[in-house]
């Protein structure tokens, strides 16, 4: 699966969500290049939004050259125009929405594409249920909900002033780093995630730091009815390391009998809470100057209007 | 490849050293499982410098009952033991180490093994010319050479009093990534890592925050000749972008001719300086209180042993 930022995350979500059945890795390729063992019979899901991404328009140049088989999704842009050029299939999605947002339109295609590769199974129904629990959850997260009984407000309350670190396990790692890049992206925070049990080798000793280095941030761990004795042991003694030490210790407790539930609910509560901290802190969650600037900033170089060139040149 | 913390890191460098060249993927697992899609046929590296690492050993045990051809590489311990009992190949690493100091031990055999199984070629004479390298700069970076003239004291006190977040790209991604466990670890200081491109679609964003919540990060860029126009581009938008807003900008810069050269180099540098940084904030470097904790802790749950006795039972 290659893709960037908001693209690429439905490719970790998949590989979390079939960790346990597939044959074959799911890789997420984040960059300008595939690796080496991309190569022909690879099924390469090339993922831009907007269509415009130069990162992921050089990784499907690359595929085309290397005969791989490619399925683009897109609402868009120079991507989609190459692959009614070349005949590549492609996965329309609605316009007019912030990438970020999108990810449904991103992330089911790749749900029902594996269940249709026979990758895996009973996902169709999985995906129905997960659904359903949205719509419930929609109500208790709405903005007309007060903060005692609206969960995203009260999270979003306790993460204000703070630098948010989310730590997912298992099938919640990916969930883990979208929602990073969620408080990243909408709210406008620094914000970082980390693994259960990986961060107990390593990063668990940073937070031995003095006040001064440790107090500015919050850490929020996701949880789910699945874990091992294992994994809720490492969380509380992770919880009990820490506490003092951080401005916060906080939860999201996965709902749902499936683990596309879990991690979808989890999800919903997350970035919900993301764009209450945005509007908590007074901006606008649906812009994202920074990334404006570099996409301008490298529009200099011309990158893509020279790889359309080169795709076009492999037309038969 | 299986391990956790410094014995895992090994497996990512290889990873992105032959991200080029290899015909299968390279795969860094940390964890208590593998994949599904590790059978039969799959080459697993079971790493543990200690050889008690938990999590190693439940995938050491999936190895054997999923028939994989398992290599272990360690110092002793349950996983020494084991490979014994049960007849794995096993890499002898000398004892009394602190595990993360033992990573020539741990990452060099799976170069020279990759060069063994035709994965990889001319591996052998850039582990040389690396070690040639890595003796010059030790005297430049000695603990005898004054702040002005040491890369390592320098960056070091430049780190001091904020939150290191390391930026890497290509082949320093897993270089960014140790050395933001290194300052962890050596350090005691929360710190944090990325790559570019991929940071430029969502944790820049992050930079915008207020700067009560930006101004304790210092970020530091690892720079390679190897960069192409597109990343250095980036970076220097990415500079412009986040200065002001973050106390400190600063980089590493590789060195040598080889790829392995380059990310040996910049890891030399940044190590040496998680050590000297420590040194400033006048705490141990080779302990790691929190994580024994965590360790003392899980005993309890006696899944080491019991591990033991299920390997054990494998036995024909």
């Amino acid at each position: 699966v290659s893709g960037m930022g908001g693209s690429a995350i439905g490719g970790d979500l998949l590989s979390d969500l079939l960790v346990d059945q597939v044959e074959v890795p799911i890789i997420t390729c984040r960059g300008y290049h595939l690796p080496s063992y991309v190569r022909e019979g690879a099924l390469v899901f090339t993922i831009s939004y907007s269509g415009n991404t130069e990162e992921t328009l050089s990784t499907f140049l690359e595929a085309l050259k290397r005969k791989c088989m490619v399925i683009a999704i897109t609402s868009g842009g120079r991507l989609a125009y190459l692959c009614r050029k070349l005949k590549v299939p492609i996965l329309d999605v609605p316009e007019g929405m912030v990438p970020r947002a999108a990810l449904p339109y991103l992330f089911i295609p790749l749900i029902i594409l594996a269940e249709r590769f026979n990758v895996a199974k009973g996902l169709r129904e999985q995906v129905k249920a997960a659904v359903s629990l949205l719509m419930a959850m929609r109500d208790e997260l709405g903005p007309d909900v007060p903060e005692e009984e609206n969960r995203a407000k009260e999270l979003a309350s306790r993460i204000m002033g703070t630098v948010p670190v989310v730590y997912g396990f298992g099938h919640l790692r990916a969930v883990a780093y979208r929602l990073k890049t969620q408080f990243n992206e909408n709210s406008k925070v620094p914000s970082f995630y980390n693994c259960i049990p990986d961060l107990n080798h390593d990063e668990i000793v940073g937070w031995e730091g003095e006040e001064a280095l440790t107090k500015g941030f919050s850490v929020i761990f996701l949880r789910s009815p699945r874990e091992g004795p294992e994994v809720k042991a490492r969380i509380e003694l992770t919880k009990q390391i820490i506490a003092g030490k951080v401005a916060r210790i906080l939860e999201i407790r996965a709902r749902g009998s499936s683990r596309l539930e879990e991690m979808f609910s989890v999800l919903y509560v997350g970035e919900v809470a993301s764009l209450y901290l945005a509007l908590m802190r007074g901006v606008d969650p649906s812009v994202t100057p920074s990334i404006d600037m570099v996409k301008h900033g490298m529009e200099k170089l011309k990158l893509a209007s020279r790889i359309e060139e080169h795709a076009l040149s492999l037309m038969p």
